[in-house]
């Protein structure tokens, strides 16, 4: 019915999540309609962050080069980590200004009914930055729900004896998750967090 | 809070109608975690249709170089033209596959309010192209909106007495019940009526 670029597009378009192919075809019009200049920016900035970004070595946040901005910065405390599920979740916490510490970020959450094992977690990564010997409490700021505590779970029983471990205090609701929490109900959990 | 390349891809997604900056943040981490092959598609592929995709010298649909494919098909009647405001709106009247005959894209609509007079559309290109000779019918399908009426109408000015002028005609959606028609459309639908 279109061009072929332009089918092409309203296609790569509507496999993006939560994009229909009647969005994806209102956004492809608009894309069409607006400048070239436009239109390259958003190509390229999407080439870009395929290009230039990876993974922390040491904590797998995103990263620019091979250490993350968090890791990099001689400001934070070297005796905290935090562990979180994605690379989202740390925004959150950053936003609430109540964490000078270092991250983990174990790239998911343990779900035996999607395979996703100990195995396919950052968790043996954590355990030898435990051993290492600087890091003092470990925060487990994996999401409030099933798969997150499942999580916790496991890495309290990695961990223990070797380090302090806590857990976000409530005030986050069950079953909400990380990335969408406001920063007041997040900085309550982070003061009042419990040892596990 | 990003390294900066996921900050640009944010905000350039930002710009995409409809996308607020939640929805915009989702997908450049979807993005990020898709494989380089899924993501260069998508940056190719914007690319693409503003390197490749023009409108079409004849009628302004979009074409894949100087006519496009409607144009270009000898199976189609070259003495009806249907008047459309934007590209999208061909799309539509092809998928009900009761019209044979071409197109002409105004790009848009009179809109003094939004400073859209008659040269800011292709009405004179519409004129040359009656003024031609072969033409003997042109259906008049602007949206059913003032906009759209008061295109039509001037479009009707201008061609008066030179061709066949028609409108698509205006009542009830099918499917649609009487109990919830609004007063306008059921209106037109009264004063169109057709003899059984």
């Amino acid at each position: 019915m279109h061009p072929a670029p332009v089918d092409r597009l309203i296609a790569e378009l509507g496999k993006l999540p939560g994009i229909g192919r009647r969005t994806a075809q209102r956004l492809a019009f608009h894309i069409l309609r607006s400048s070239d200049e436009d239109a390259f920016a958003l190509a390229t900035a999407i080439r870009e962050v395929k290009e230039r970004i990876g993974l922390c070595e040491t904590c797998f946040n995103l990263a620019e080069g091979p250490t993350c901005a968090i890791c990099s910065d001689p400001r934070r405390s070297r005796e905290l980590i935090c562990v979180v599920e994605e690379p989202q979740d740390v925004i959150p916490i950053e936003r609430t200004g109540e964490y000078r510490g270092l991250y983990h970020v174990l790239g998911g959450a343990l779900s035996p009914i999607d395979g996703i094992d100990p195995d396919d977690l950052r968790i043996d990564e954590l355990v030898r930055r435990v051993e290492a010997g600087e890091i003092e409490e470990v925060v487990i700021a994996t999401n409030p729900t099933t798969t997150g505590e499942a999580t916790a779970h496991h890495i309290g029983e990695r961990l223990r004896d070797r380090v302090t471990l806590t857990r976000l205090a409530s005030g986050l609701p069950v079953g909400a998750d990380l990335e969408h929490a406001d920063e007041v109900t997040l900085g309550r959990a982070l003061t009042g967090r419990r040892s596990v």
